[in-house]
């Protein structure tokens, strides 16, 4: 990182568990980073007794008070017209307001995605933000996107995502001209639907994406692409399924191995293999995905996730802000390529 | 099974690896089923060496001669344009002038649902087929649909599956009322795309379905439902996502386990262990999926199996065959209810 005395803003109203699992995230970021500082956005009867349980959060912490928040049930189109008071959009206004640097939110993913979206607007020339996180794969770390905030998604949205998901796996991981692809289901010319065919005929033609072609389901944990572009259903759908996956792994492992001397002793043998396999496994430890196209940085974290979950997700929004994100993305959003690539199919 | 003598026609030339595969695999299923017959469709060149190294093909396999084949390329249109001589068509066919009481291809899905759809047409009242398969879950199997065959599915498609897929569980694996869950991006009722939210409101009313409501991508391999409905899209994802999942993690555990002494040590003491997991992360295993809703039985094999991975889905089809299962699918269909469920929306 190279900004300190950085500010997160925090939805604290946002996660299923309440409060209490956001504000102990915050501890476990504080405790190894006590330049960063927490705006707690939400009830303050609520929260300020739980920050009072943390010692590093006794200073740099400061708590904007609102008894509204979002429900999991409320529509995306409400939240924008109801619930501008609520704990979530204080938290992105904050942003807005350059008064934090990120805002991080457990909350309902259709209103983070509408208020993000209303208060802090798309970079020039993005029809739809998109959310984007990474994902485990078998050489390291691929980004998938949109994971969520647009159920459907035409061409031009799948041209930009593959644009703006390249730019951010260059600057998050560093990677000089990462692979783009699109989801898909075959790898030949002629499978799939149509907004699909349509955005890998422009895509294949851009010279601001290093296009890989189509992808298919068994090739996300393969490690070849570095960005995967599907419409959001289809990416929270398939996000889901892995942590599923992960999580019945675990399940069925721990049952299969403890049911035999030898079992009980291959765990206790192996425990180290055991437990590296286990944090890779850890849909926690890739919580924290980011509102992309946005003047501001916005990070989505799991609604069910833990306090390690929860931390892992600010420091996503703190990682990003500390390489000033947003200013690199926009810069190479601008380049006429961008623009041509997604303009060549009209509106 | 309860027929014996049940004659499997083959597409011998639809499988990525070529003829070898499929002779193999039908070599295994004869070695453990004797009475079975087969008949291989496609270059009698080609096919006649290699059955003639198995001993148990000497008997009860026959060849049904063509030298045209589907390719991976072609188009569903053009199929059933241009191959109704093609190795799959006379498969197929087969079933058609019950010749046969199943058929099994390895080959392009678009084609194999769309000839499949020409040449044995759909089941009184059915809109569209679909792929439907068995999935391990933590407490067994459930089915999804559509793995495949409808790049989009409208309400009336997903309705349809629900029932179809109901029915399907109940008669394969004796669940006498399956609960039917539509796949989503939430559980919540104003969750996700439109025609999901209009089929949960119409299943939800009928009474030929127990109906369990939306799940998500992490419900799919928890168990607590039988059959999972969506749209061809997502639902191939899904398939190959945890194919391609099972594959990765069988990899990297054996290059953790490899890495230590102790790791050595647990795989070699946990042997059996984990070659129960092995067993159940094998996609091969769950080979073969139902084109569900035709007036016979067609078994679409994984284009890039092995031998035990083509004997799986032809055991599939003999399985069903012996069963009568197009009867009872047909005979649940006519039920009223199919028609009020799915005549409520209209055309």
């Amino acid at each position: 990182m190279r900004k300190k005395n950085l500010v997160v803003a925090i939805d604290a109203m946002g996660a299923d568990s309440g409060p209490e699992m956001v504000v102990a995230g915050a501890n476990l970021v504080k405790k190894h980073n006590s330049a960063i500082s927490f705006i707690f956005c939400g009830d303050r009867r609520k929260i300020a007794p739980l920050i009072a349980r943390y010692e590093a959060l006794s200073s740099g912490v400061s708590i904007e008070h609102t008894d509204k928040s979002i429900s999991a049930e409320q529509k995306p189109r409400d939240a924008v017209r109801k619930g501008r008071d609520s704990s979530m959009a204080l938290a992105i206004q904050l942003v807005g307001d350059r008064r934090a640097h990120c805002a991080v939110s457990a909350g309902n993913t259709g209103a983070l995605m509408s208020l993000s979206t209303f208060i802090l607007r798309p970079l020039e020339g993005v029809r739809r933000p998109a959310i984007c996180g990474l994902l485990p794969t078998r050489k390291g770390y691929c980004c998938m996107l949109d994971l969520g905030a647009n159920l459907q998604a035409d061409v031009k949205n799948l041209t930009q995502f593959a644009i703006m998901g390249g730019v951010f796996y260059r600057i998050v991981k560093r990677e000089e001209n990462p692979v783009v692809a699109l989801l898909n289901v075959g790898v030949e010319h002629i499978k799939g639907r149509e907004e699909i065919k349509e955005a890998g005929k422009i895509l294949s033609k851009a010279t601001i994406v290093n296009y890989g072609g189509f992808v298919e389901g068994h090739d996300i944990t393969k490690g070849d692409v570095h960005v995967i572009v599907t419409d959001g259903f289809t990416g929270n759908v398939v996000l889901k399924t892995l942590e599923g996956v992960s999580r019945s792994l675990t399940h069925v492992s721990k049952r299969i191995l403890l049911r035999s001397v030898f079992g009980i002793a291959a765990l206790c043998i192996g425990m180290p293999a055991f437990l590296r396999l286990k944090t890779i496994l850890n849909p926690s430890k890739y919580n924290g995905a980011v509102m992309l196209g946005l003047n501001g940085i916005v990070i989505k974290s799991h609604g069910g996730t833990d306090p390690k979950g929860f931390a892992m997700a600010s420091k996503v929004g703190i990682s990003l802000a500390g390489q000033d994100f947003t200013r690199h993305l926009k810069n190479n959003l601008r380049k006429d390529d961008f623009q041509g690539a997604t303009e060549e199919i009209g509106n």
